[in-house]
């Protein structure tokens, strides 16, 4: 058997997030399926990052094994033969039998896009959340040097998480203005349940003049959702990549 | 009676294009059905670029005449407010009563996208044409230089065109590359029908060495479109903007 990791690309929006679950249609399934007309095998795919219904990838990780033979040059040509054209697989590679996506990322990197203008976009209306009205970068800015390295991110986790313990660590997260788009990119070891839309919604309140960004600090102190700002709408969040070291 | 401008964004993917037809909803159409609900009225909605099924549209202009007394600050707002989500006004303006947004428009720009990747996009396949393998972008340029000026350009012209001279004026022809996007950006007193997509494909054929970039000096003399390369599919087309002298 081998173990083969994919990168995958996916547009959310018309999908039940990544996980397989009773109620909707998921990525995870979807690519199974997909797996299972290549090979003839009904694999378990590992995502690297359980994305939530609306939220997209462009570098997603997940492994599955396999007895098929398939070479892993021709196998994304394969899988995108057969799969719907807003999930494509844009790469593959073998890895060790013990890998696992999920557990062995060391880092993953998600990026939070706001289109900020007077009007919403039609062309990007999935790949944005709209705000109008001024934005304070240097208070969004300000505010996220608080949310940086390792720290307890209790008060930026929704509940219905089942993770043990709400410290991670955030090496990165930065505040970037293009012309309309303000994109927040945050790489940590790892994201607790809504930890990337919770800490954008946060941000996002201190932009806007709601909330002194020095109040961060002590949100984080209070180990509690209630305090942090909103978990902002999933169609703007982007998985851009995980993050392994491949080379023992 | 006033004459107002409109500054449209949408995206053509759900649409059977701009213009009003029998066999299908067109943007022209439903933009027309929002502004009799906030007005009242029965508008002839005109346009700045017939754009076809699939092409987008960041600055489509068009106008039309009504009695209503709506500020123009409100409107695009109103409209917004009843219009699906992947059309967007994003402007209005109040106009003199024999401003015509086709006849007037002194210059349009259109930006076709070229997706060049080894695997076709997920997220972005409904925004560019995807293109795998390498693409010689001197030779795109070196046959863009060929068609900038006053010209006959009939061999980039589909049949169906109601156009009485193939003469158009290309102030304008970039080919751009940041990263996988390769723009191909057109500026022009007018454009024949299909003429943006089919000079896209066109230099598409040089970019990927299938043809000499001087040949396509000749392509024009030919005054024939079976000389020149293939209309390139619609998803990639964006009307970016329409210029007019709005101070006589």
């Amino acid at each position: 058997m081998r173990n083969l990791l994919l990168t995958i690309e996916y547009d959310g929006t018309n999908y039940h997030g990544w996980q397989k679950q009773k109620n909707g249609i998921t990525i995870q399934e979807v690519l199974e399926w997909g797996i299972e007309k290549i090979t003839r095998e009904n694999v378990n795919l590992i995502g690297a990052g359980r994305t939530d219904a609306g939220v997209h990838a462009l570098g997603q990780k997940a492994n599955f094994k396999t007895a098929s033979t398939i070479p892993v040059s021709k196998l994304p040509l394969a899988l995108n033969s057969v799969l719907p054209a807003d999930i494509r697989v844009v790469g593959c590679g073998e890895v060790s039998a013990e890998f696992h996506a999920r557990y062995h990322a060391l880092r993953k990197r998600y990026r939070y896009r706001i289109y900020n203008n007077p009007f919403p976009s039609a062309v990007y209306r999935n790949y944005f959340c709209f705000v109008p009205g001024r934005l304070d970068l240097e208070a969004m800015r300000e505010g996220a040097s608080y949310l940086t390295g390792e720290k307890d991110f209790t008060s930026f986790c929704s509940s219905g998480s089942t993770a043990r313990t709400g410290i991670r660590n955030i090496f990165l997260l930065d505040v970037i203005k293009k012309g309309r788009i303000i994109d927040i990119v945050i790489e940590a070891n790892g994201f607790l349940y809504n930890m990337a839309r919770a800490i954008s919604g946060t941000l996002l309140e201190a932009g806007k003049g709601k909330m002194a960004p020095r109040y961060i600090q002590e949100i984080l102190e209070k180990r509690d959702r209630r305090f942090a700002g909103p978990t902002l709408p999933p169609q703007g969040l982007f998985l851009e990549e995980v993050y392994y070291n491949l080379n023992p």
